[in-house]
């Protein structure tokens, strides 16, 4: 249960001097406005500034909680080296992260990845070892922590991986204006729970809203369940939000911090897609999108004529990927905007 | 004759006047290094880094050379009004700036122009007069000079809105590190002549190349022929670098600053967008995708090794748009991914 789960590591205190010691290893993404009549319009007059943490180190927020981690590491446990399991995001962070400290980097991504980030994790220089999706996958990374001593970078839980991604929420209340609201796409709950302990420490008065796939709805669940669930199936378009479960740690911190999560469809996540090409000018994954999506959909009411900040988590997709759901947004897409 | 044209106000005194006198009214646009292994490797080591004014008011430079020419005028030109020809981003630009200085735009926009982008002056508050391609679009602006005593904005030609547009070179010297190389799309060459008088008074070190589509290449023509050259016909998927001619002020700056200029078919330049996508995660028009499509193509073997700056011009397109020339990109990008 929530309250039986120390959260008291996450202070302001902490998530700053996380950000001052990632300092410059990390970008200082950029906070720009979105200048879109049509988003505008919708909002009735309301503005979306984006955190364009696309722009990151491994083309997502996960280089953050993953060098946060990686950083934590003792001598003997960076001469071990590390390991993860991932979709591929996080291996190529994970990746990136131990090639940072000077750790070497063994990484499971599950069979179904997309090839254009299995290549970006072997760029980091990490061995890569393919297994099927779900249980195979994390059954090998734990072989490798059993049998090589090498570090679990856990993809999303921990106090060290939200310390890491709470500083898109800081630099987003220092950089981005007074903000009303934030949007945070949610897979594991890595990225909102960091930025959601930064923003309600920092701005309480700034509500803070997830947004999920249908198919792989595991906060919202564990929000009304009042504890972590795991999902029987995962099934959407947005492959880095395919998370099967929350955990204790983002669970708690989902459970203080966030005001509301909503969930899409993944036609309305592909619309994302395409108002994100059109209106911001920026070639995103479905996890990203479904940022833009929900504000253009499930949450449009409730951000009228609202400051509103949009975090840009990724953008690490192929252009034959791209293009496909690009070409599924244009519908639902031109849907949205008329309605 | 180049040697007639007087060019001596293009001073780094004078460039760098405007752009401080530009000031809090022009976005000072990010320059990020592009991350992408696949450019890296294709110039050996080289980097490129983005100075991404797609992220500039009005989604391209054009507001720069615009304001910096609406900003001259003196209280009774304001008072009349501005107009300016188009086929679409100047026109935004034109009624964007007249706004910030309190004039009223009358702006005449080619009929074949993307309804994007006619949407788009007319939310910059503009009054706008669709007109036949060329020779009806500059004779309705010069009737609207005439009768209605309105200050015709040029597209790209005048000390001003080179001055403008020099600050995007001015920017880049300071943002985006040493650099070897920069590269720049020409229309009529008004980005280009500003970015090379700057780059070259501030690092004469720095090559500066052009991108014209092969189609459209009036600046390369007239540099051969040592004066400005009119094209019979313009046949490019890159609308916004159709200019049809050159002119003295933009070519006499070139003819001094510009080290070389190379062109690119139809199909180079949707590679370039798909590039952009891919690896850069912007979404882009045909005219910015021009320029990483010359630093993958015809410049690869002089940029091998070299710190090369991109010049991202702007990105206004409509979904529609951007998903056909996308498709078109996919097969001569990967011909340039292999080769």
């Amino acid at each position: 249960m929530t309250d039986s789960v120390d959260i008291s590591g996450m202070t302001l205190d902490a998530i700053r001097a996380t950000h001052a010691e990632l300092g410059g290893d990390i970008i200082r993404t950029p906070s720009l406005p979105l200048r879109s009549a049509l988003v505008s319009r919708m909002l009735d007059g309301g503005t979306v500034t984006l955190k364009m943490e696309c722009f990151q180190h491994t083309g997502t927020f996960k280089a953050r909680g993953a060098l946060a981690v990686a950083r934590s590491l003792d001598d003997d446990q960076r001469a071990r080296g590390v390991t993860a399991a991932s979709a591929g995001n996080h291996a190529i962070a994970a990746a990136w992260a131990a090639r940072r400290v000077g750790a070497s980097a063994k990484v499971v991504i599950q069979s179904n990845a997309n090839p254009f980030r299995v290549a970006k994790a072997r760029e980091e220089n990490a061995e890569v070892v393919m297994k099927a999706p779900g249980a195979e996958t994390f059954a090998e990374a734990d072989r490798l922590v059993a049998e090589e001593g090498r570090f679990f970078i856990h993809p999303f839980e921990g106090l060290n991986t939200s310390l890491g991604t709470a500083g898109v929420g800081l630099e987003m209340m220092e950089d981005a204006g007074p903000l009303d609201a934030v949007v945070v796409s949610i897979g594991g709950g890595g990225l909102i729970s960091g930025i959601a302990a930064a923003v309600k420490q920092i701005n309480p008065g700034c509500a803070v809203y997830g947004v999920e796939p249908q198919g792989a709805n595991s906060m919202s669940q564990s929000l009304h369940a009042g504890k972590p669930v795991h999902l029987d199936r995962v099934d959407t378009v947005a492959d880095s939000l395919g998370a099967p479960m929350a955990l204790p740690f983002g669970h708690a911190l989902c459970s203080a911090y966030v005001d509301d999560i909503v969930q899409l469809d993944d036609d309305a996540i592909c619309a994302g897609m395409v108002a994100f090409a059109q209106e911001a000018k920026l070639a995103v994954e479905p996890a990203a999108g479904a940022a833009l999506a929900a504000v253009m959909g499930p949450l449009r009411e409730r951000l009228a004529g609202r400051r509103v900040g949009v975090v840009v988590c990724g953008a690490n997709i192929d252009a034959e990927g791209y293009l496909k759901l690009l070409s599924r947004g244009m519908a639902p897409f031109a849907a949205y905007s008329e309605g």
